[in-house]
């Protein structure tokens, strides 16, 4: 059997690498790689010989029929995920999320690619709704980057039923881990200010809390998607929450990486922002049902392992 | 007090026309129009004197922000509604639809106005969701017309809690009434069909269901909506659906408009159609408790007016 053709957009980004290095050692995948390139990752030099790397603009580009073409199924990975970036640029942060998704989705149905998995988010998407959330559970965005993932969604659901294009769309948690220098999420910047002995701040009370995963499990996640939209022969349009059903607090998270540094921090605490979500967590009991899908990766053990990794990545 | 300066989108359309006609009777609004035009539709001189028309596309004009400034108010009915076109063209129904609305989000952000009422759907936007569906029922969009209006219900949800704009969104059920000679929903183009003598066509075996309800209804809701968000000192981001709560089937449909012509009609079935719907049919109990909302006209009474409308004005 000849290997699948797997397409990874956002090929560069922190999600891709990880996902990469780990298909890269299953042997039947021939992985082709799609990024408009991201400022400040050098991402690209631990995966060049895994993955081949095209740098196009999904939306602009003139290749991109041609490069998936044939392809087996896509993992969309490229996004704008900032926050409180697409609050201050809402129309940039539609345009690189929803507009390109939806271009991709037409490019696919053009070129007869008929399998997508698409990285969607929970706490965003979700809003202050009381968790745990589910698949149940229904969206509220209150910030132009959770708009944007239920756009997408939205598109998702209506490609599988007006043109057969199967989609499995995982809504991932707050999601931390190595090859994520370019990142700005509360862990790696607080591990960069530890590091560098500065005062972090904690938006609000430091009762915020996420549901944080560690990228491994979410790699795993992605690749039962794969499996599953592969080996099925039914028409697929399924959305899983996968997090760690696990409130870890602002507060609690600053001490964990006080442990990992072993000295203390300064803390200094600032108005919740605009757009951000006050507590989040999932019930991801659909994802371990259909997907096997169990987490093994805990903060108090990982983000440690992610502070030596920054450390000696970083500075 | 000076008169409230309310904004009407999609202002030659066919709810827009009927919604001015009611509201200019009210005589504290100062109406503008917006629309870009509508092919084939006249709507226009029916109102002529009763709003300021603009014909202006809201994605590229250079006057929308300065039309705006000032409003108290938008009422947002421009989109192209037409689900069986959404699927020829999903990108340009996305462009008229989604992008359209993100546009006038930010312009009403830039200048200040801070409600709006917008017509969302409850049938396209549910897909096949089991009747009837309510305000707690979770989308799933079987059609590019009906994922844009999740977008766009997504983009409210964030521009209420990011950027303070109030907003209702109402979910209307297949509205009819008059001033809808460029409209091709079922009912006017059977009642067309009917004066000619000529075969309807019935897509699928005629048991697939749609809640009518009457465009005076509807203005009605839209009323109340308006009031609501006027009248209110604290912020307000709601959605509802507006129907009859009555699944009215295509065979029935044609019944009646057999009885408002007094002449047989002749079948045709067909398969059905990609995108559209089976069954829909929407609870309006939360509409009913804070918008006083309560359908007041009847298919069977309504359906042979419409049919004498169309003959005197299209005929």
């Amino acid at each position: 059997m000849s290997p699948k053709k797997i397409i990874i957009t956002g090929a560069e980004g922190f999600i891709a690498t990880n996902l990469i290095l780990k298909l890269s050692n299953i042997k039947e995948f021939n992985l082709i790689g799609i990024d408009s390139s991201i400022a400040k990752s050098n991402n690209k030099y631990f995966t060049s010989n895994k993955i081949q790397h095209n740098q196009i603009d999904i939306v602009s580009s003139n290749y991109l029929f041609d490069l998936i073409k044939g392809a087996d199924l896509i993992i969309h990975l490229a996004a704008k995920g900032n926050v409180v970036e697409s609050i201050k640029d809402p129309i940039g942060n539609f345009n690189s999320n929803v507009y390109s998704t939806l271009i991709l989705l037409e490019t696919m149905r053009k070129a007869g690619v008929d399998n997508i998995v698409f990285s969607s988010t929970g706490g965003a998407l979700m809003g202050n709704t009381s968790p745990p959330v589910n698949e149940k559970s229904l969206p509220a965005p209150i910030s132009p980057y959770g708009a944007s993932k239920l756009c997408c969604e939205g598109y998702l659901s209506c490609y599988a039923n007006s043109f057969n294009i199967n989609s499995i769309t995982l809504r991932f948690g707050n999601v931390y881990g190595k090859y994520s220098s370019h990142k700005q999420g509360v862990i790696n910047k607080w591990i960069r200010q530890s590091i560098m002995n500065e005062k972090i701040e904690i938006y609000g009370n430091g009762n915020a809390s996420r549901d944080y995963i560690h990228v491994d499990d979410i790699c795993d996640g992605i690749i039962s998607s794969i499996d599953r939209l592969l080996n099925t022969t039914s028409s697929v349009c399924e959305t899983y929450h996968l997090g760690n059903n696990q409130e870890i607090t602002l507060k609690k998270l600053s001490k964990i990486i006080e442990i990992s540094s072993n000295k203390k921090l300064s803390r200094n605490f600032k108005n919740l922002r605009t757009g951000e979500v006050i507590r989040n967590c999932a019930d991801f009991s659909l994802a371990r049902e259909l997907l096997n899908f169990q987490p093994k990766y805990k903060v108090e053990k990982e983000i440690p392992i992610l502070y030596e990794w920054i450390k000696n990545n970083e500075f």
